[in-house]
């Protein structure tokens, strides 16, 4: 980076708003999972959609990269700058207010930086709900959310980021500001322009500040735990629920028997919540605004339907908050659990919900052939077709010969997936850790129309390259 | 059109699959309320994907522009061609396959000439719903659907046309197919590109199919008539109702006093169902996935609260189907009520639902400024913040004079849509009737970045020219 940019960055965000030393930077330039490492030129760190726009025109001008990056949780490092240590990192985290909270409209407007849970409890203090919710909430900022198209445990309900989205204010490559912070629910007056920026990790613009839908509050809760005999009987159970309960429906969680194995043997306290051991479980959650909505009966009478098919062969249903919170504890922990195995080659991959059962069963034959004695950790969210299907070596097996296989075991689910209809990034993104693979699992007219797209926003190609869009 | 083109078109479409009489075309030429009429150089009906293909392929190479069109319902003229006699209008009238319902999945695969009734039906028989719900429903087509993105009653809990689309087959203007016809919850590997087609009203392309999204079925029901004080106690007996009932509220319809006398004036048999005379109602409906959800215990309780706090001043909850068929018909006959009155200056604005009492009375005021004794017929999706706010002349007044005043009082609805920053077309889009007027109420930057997509898509400017992009 030059001198002159350099100091013209400072006075846009002044002295504290540029960190350029290595300790400062270091980071900013790792994602949380150290999965992922490159260098900067610069971190810079504005506090406002103007300043935003000032560095993103500077950057420009000078032909410098720009890396948006919010709360750096992603998985597939579209945060993190490459190694040419000429990209300016621009860390949205200085702005992180609620610009705004209309109760009557159900909305709240917030800017990119704003952590996830922030959201979520000035929702909460406003008596309703904002219903995004994944394990890295705690750290994790609504421009990531936004940019990645985040989706978590409440989309079978509430549906992914885009979902919750009614608008948008967003600094273009070339430094204009698209202002569509609009609080509508309906607006047919042209193109959809804020679609294109979600989802999009940040390489047509950055985001600044977003329009979300509130939800009214949740005042009752059940949760169940429930053995099934095989992944058919998932798909038959969740059938069964849905049609029962309705919306009352809110997370509806796969876990095969190892996964849970993992958390037992890892999770201090964590305690197997049926007797037996059984090849799959669903971690099943109803909710209501009312106080007293009788989930109890409705559950049961669903899990009676299930039982008398046989889609379901014992259930516990949680008793209070603390067993409830015990069940959800289970499913939280088998990312950390599995770590403690090993690598954990992770996939994470959508395919109608109907194919669920011939997905597993095509990919765990296949992966079992490749490397006889693999442990496949599936789990995640049955109803939206979303899998996470995570590899651990045999036990006793090499750490890097099984990590050097990971390209041909990825191979192996993403072909099972692209054949089943499905999609090789359920709600991860393609960063830089997919945008290579995506190409043999995409049209060539896709790719094709998004470079046009990117060309149109992005011609110097300098908002966040090398991510998103195969070379 | 050349009579080498309209060989090759009957090649493609087969003889009975081109219209070029005059008799034949006229259905075509003009929309169902007539308030758009154009002529066209032939009528192609293509019965498949690839025919669409081909078509619009051959159309591209002799220069000869394209307007898809549906059920020919739409109210914004978008689907209507110019007068020239040069264009051709495309039919997707014989797409009307339902390909595929995937019930494990809850999506329903429909070709675009598929009338909306009959995705209901085909939903319903599956014991599933699909929720978009107007009052075209019987003739209107998915793809008409999905090019205006569509609204109606149901987008309170259910969404738009948007909401409601997992996926999409398209025809881009160059003759080459889009495959996005894909049934996944999440998606994340790069653009959605999807979402350019859905609300672009054919200027991008034609959409041949989609995958829509299925819900639970409804097995209970409760509607209630509510009389109001005023508008604010309309919004704020929405949150009263959505805070309890939660998803179980379906169904918000405001009316002014004007509607239902407009109603109860014209409509055979229509009786208001509360005594005496109240300024504003609210038409509410609740709906549950189970068979006894004591939807009335619900309501009722909610407007108790109302009630005390003097959201509402009467109601009336449908002692059963009949009487709430009743009440919804009072909402349904209010457009055609309006027409036996005269000219009537259609306006469909969305605000934020916050703001829907302040734009009812800054609009109505001026209003009465301009036209004193204007009759303003005021009806719509408080929870989509959607109102239709239409004007009748005054009593005894010349139906010629008021049809010369509707640019100046549009202007007058617009105006205050914008500085309550609403939006002047909320579910019927732009077509040919706003596109000029919306210049004055978009920012420039959107203007500019629609347009550059436009010629990303559709450099030749050949599909559906005149339609959305100002000139």
């Amino acid at each position: 980076m030059t001198v002159d940019l350099a100091v013209r960055l400072r006075d846009v965000v002044g002295p504290a708003g540029v960190v350029d030393d290595p300790a400062g930077m270091s980071g900013y330039l790792t994602d949380w999972r150290h999965a992922y490492s490159g260098t900067a030129a610069a971190v810079v760190r504005p506090g406002s959609t103007a300043e935003v726009a000032a560095v993103v025109a500077l950057c420009r001008g000078s032909g410098v990269a720009v890396v948006p990056q919010g709360g750096n949780t992603g998985l597939c490092g579209g945060a993190v700058p490459d190694s040419s240590g000429r990209q300016v990192v621009l860390s949205l985290t200085r702005m992180r207010r609620i610009r705004d909270l209309d109760a009557a409209n159900q909305t709240v407007t917030v800017e990119a930086g704003a952590v996830l849970r922030s959201v979520q409890e000035a929702a909460a203090a406003a008596g309703q709900l904002f219903p995004l919710s994944l394990g890295a909430e705690g750290s994790c900022t609504v421009g990531g959310n936004l940019a990645t198209n985040a989706g978590g445990t409440g989309v079978l309900r509430y549906g992914t980021m885009r979902d919750l989205t009614l608008g948008l204010e967003v600094v273009l490559p070339d430094g204009r500001v698209w202002n569509g912070l609009r609080g509508l629910r309906k607006d047919n007056t042209g193109y959809d322009l804020k679609q294109l920026f979600i989802g999009a990790e940040g390489t047509l613009g950055v985001i600044t500040a977003a329009v979300l839908k509130l939800y009214p509050a949740v005042r009752s809760r059940t949760t169940a735990w429930v053995a099934l005999p095989d992944p058919r009987s998932a798909v038959d159970l969740l059938g069964v629920l849905r049609a029962h309960a309705g919306d009352r429906l809110t997370g509806f969680e796969l876990m095969s028997r190892q996964s849970v194995d993992f958390v037992l043997r890892h999770v201090p306290g964590a305690r197997d919540p049926i007797a037996g051991v059984h090849p799959w479980y669903a971690l099943v959650e109803l909710s209501d605004t009312l106080d007293d909505a009788g989930l109890d009966a409705v559950v049961e009478s669903g899990l009676a339907e299930a039982f008398e098919r046989g889609a379901a062969v014992d259930a516990v249903v949680a008793a209070g908050a603390a067993q409830a919170a015990a069940l959800w504890a289970l499913r939280e922990g088998v990312s950390e659990a599995q770590n403690r195995e090993g690598p954990s080659l992770k996939h994470d991959v959508t395919v109608p919900v109907s194919r669920i059962p011939e997905f597993l069963e095509r990919t765990r034959r296949a992966l079992a052939d490749a490397v006889p004695g693999i442990r496949v950790v599936t789990y995640g969210h049955v109803g939206d077709g979303n899998l996470h299907h995570n590899l651990s070596k045999p036990v006793g097996g090499d750490d890097d010969a099984f990590r050097a296989r990971a390209p041909e075991l990825s191979r192996v689910v993403y072909d099972v997936t692209h054949a089943l209809d499905g999609s090789i990034s359920a709600e991860h993104g393609l960063g830089q850790s997919k945008r290579d693979v995506v190409v043999d699992y995409k049209d060539a007219l896709d790719l094709d129309l998004m470079r046009g797209i990117k060309q149109l926003f992005d011609a110097p190609g300098l908002m966040n390259p090398g991510k998103v869009l195969p070379d």
